[in-house]
């Protein structure tokens, strides 16, 4: 499984500059004053650079829902019970929560992995199951996962983006469910950005300033109970991560690998990037950050892999949500590329020298 | 003429607050954390209060763009000769420039108003002729239109505002084109802001240092000649304004006469806003700033309207393109209050108390 990992991993390539200046002198071509569509063209031209080739076609969609359970919820570190990660998951298999709406808005497929929640779903039409666990362990009493756990939950990331490049997709973004998961999640910020704890926490799905104040206190102790080393990425994801970050983390791996644009959401999402971007630093040439979240720690953890993000919106839900705009301003910025008229086709007359 | 105008200004009522907190209501019955879809849910709720109904269609999106050209580039303002204006009208009705495919992206109609092109087109299908002028007279010698010229101006925008409201448009945008028309808006942001035109102007289509320099010293020019008085809203726009500019503030009027959002783009649709802000004061509440453009006193001017933009891009082409990007961006905050389950429909956990 290590030997599968660390083969997709020295797959990842940077992307070449050239593609990124041959994108952009066809937009110089379109009838528009040089770069007056601003992150728009940077969109196209980096999405051309992504795919490696000048005019690559945008039809496919994917959003995928990774969720589990966090057994760091027995110390009340969020404001809903844990039932709702698998109620949340039923929804999703409905089609009646948020990231389904933006997805439809944004004409993306969503697809809804069970990698680790705390319920047994039985038969559910349209769910992958991948269960590596019934949720995480309290990592502020013990690691998280064991490291077999981790790398699993990374596998099921890969396999998953592996099979929607098979099935078409041309780009893809990766989705979180699971109670609890912004406590992990800022943990792992600490240690990839070395920011302390107060910095990168913030509120979740919407706690009180005495709930905020504990939930700082848990991540501390399991940062000095488990004392992960940065250098080791998947023991970090193994000793304060959780199942379904392990499983973006892979995700995310598996899309740069193939040559496809991810799509960051927001708090998790991104703390599944830290931990791609610290096996193979090349992962950040493929990831477009849709959105900065409210969550305090996004933009330093942003900052971290260099990823500026389209839109500040006021946002915390994760589920890919974010994500699925950002797949929609993308292809504003490819339609762009394809569809406008250069100054020859249209008898436009250019700049005056 | 005068008389029509007062009556539509008088029909411009502040929108009800009341309907905003209904949407809210809604909003917080929905599978996800309060509020946290941020500036999607906020739109959802202006659109519900702009509207003054509960569950508001949104099917049919009309942008609108007026073209005319400039007295004042005899000046040497802008880096692209005139005839674009003209070349650019022709781009739009064979669907290849900016605003075609961001519209196109958008699910929305486009129409083209020659307002005051300095062209006579003859017989083009599509182009809605309005001519109030062959352009506007050159602003740094004498007024840049006549006060009759500048109010037909006015109506022809309110006009087509009636027209795409009674074929049902429920929401809808202004774009402009013209050589040389950042020159007039920033004259009238100097205007209306009170702040210096150093401050205001920005480069346009892209004009280096020196021409810069120049574009300042023709806009005081225009203004120490003029003297527009901004307690007197049109006389301003016959001063300094221009054809387009006009027509958007006038469809800015109707838009909100007719309780229709309209999605507000650049600087040169902000300087008509900021025209017909001070005609009617409520318009405000029914515009969305759809994005914050490069042009130096774009900021400024939202600032003066109260407007917050959905996007920073670094955009700066006109046309109605960061409008209609606005268009998709409410769609989706229409779609999530329309769409999403609520936890009892869901069968989810709410928080815990």
């Amino acid at each position: 499984m290590m030997k599968q990992l660390s083969q997709v991993i020295s797959q990842i390539k940077p992307v070449e500059p050239e593609w990124q200046a041959r994108a952009q002198e066809r937009l110089d071509f379109l009838t528009k004053p040089r770069g007056s569509l601003g992150r728009l063209e940077e969109l196209a031209a980096r999405y051309v650079a992504i795919r490696g080739e000048l005019f690559p076609p945008l039809q496919k969609k994917q959003v995928v829902v990774f969720a589990a359970d966090h057994g760091v919820v027995a110390e009340g570190v969020s404001a809903y019970p844990q039932d709702v990660t698998h109620q949340m998951v039923l929804n999703f298999l409905r089609g009646g929560a948020g990231i389904n709406v933006l997805a439809r808005y944004a004409g993306a497929a969503v697809e809804v992995v069970d990698i680790g929640v705390n319920h047994d779903f039985g038969a559910q039409p349209g769910l992958i199951s991948r269960k590596v666990a019934y949720g995480s362990r309290n990592m502020a009493q013990e690691p998280a996962l064991t490291m077999d756990e981790a790398v699993q939950a990374v596998m099921v990331g890969l396999e998953r983006a592996q099979a929607a490049v098979t099935a078409g997709a041309d780009v893809l973004a990766a989705g979180d469910m699971g109670i609890g998961n912004t406590t992990p999640a800022a943990a792992l910020g600490v240690v990839f950005t070395g920011k302390p704890s107060s910095t990168i926490t913030g509120r979740g799905t919407g706690i009180d300033d005495k709930a905020w104040s504990h939930k700082v206190a848990i991540i501390n102790r399991a940062l000095e109970l488990n004392r992960p080393d940065a250098n080791n990425p998947l023991e970090v994801l193994a000793k304060v991560g959780g199942l379904e970050i392990a499983g973006i983390t892979g995700f995310i791996l598996g899309a740069a690998a193939n040559r496809r644009p991810l799509l960051l959401d927001g708090f998790i999402a991104t703390a599944g990037a830290l931990v791609a971007a610290q096996l193979a630093p090349a992962v950040t040439d493929y990831l477009i950050a849709a959105h900065r979240s409210v969550e305090a720690g996004h933009q330093i953890m942003l900052d971290a892999l260099g990823q500026k993000p389209l839109l500040n919106f006021q946002m915390r839900l994760g589920e890919g949500t974010g994500a699925a705009l950002g797949m929609s301003l993308l292809e504003a910025g490819i339609r762009i590329y394809h569809e406008m008229a250069t100054f020859a086709e249209a008898g436009v007359a250019e700049k005056q020298p």
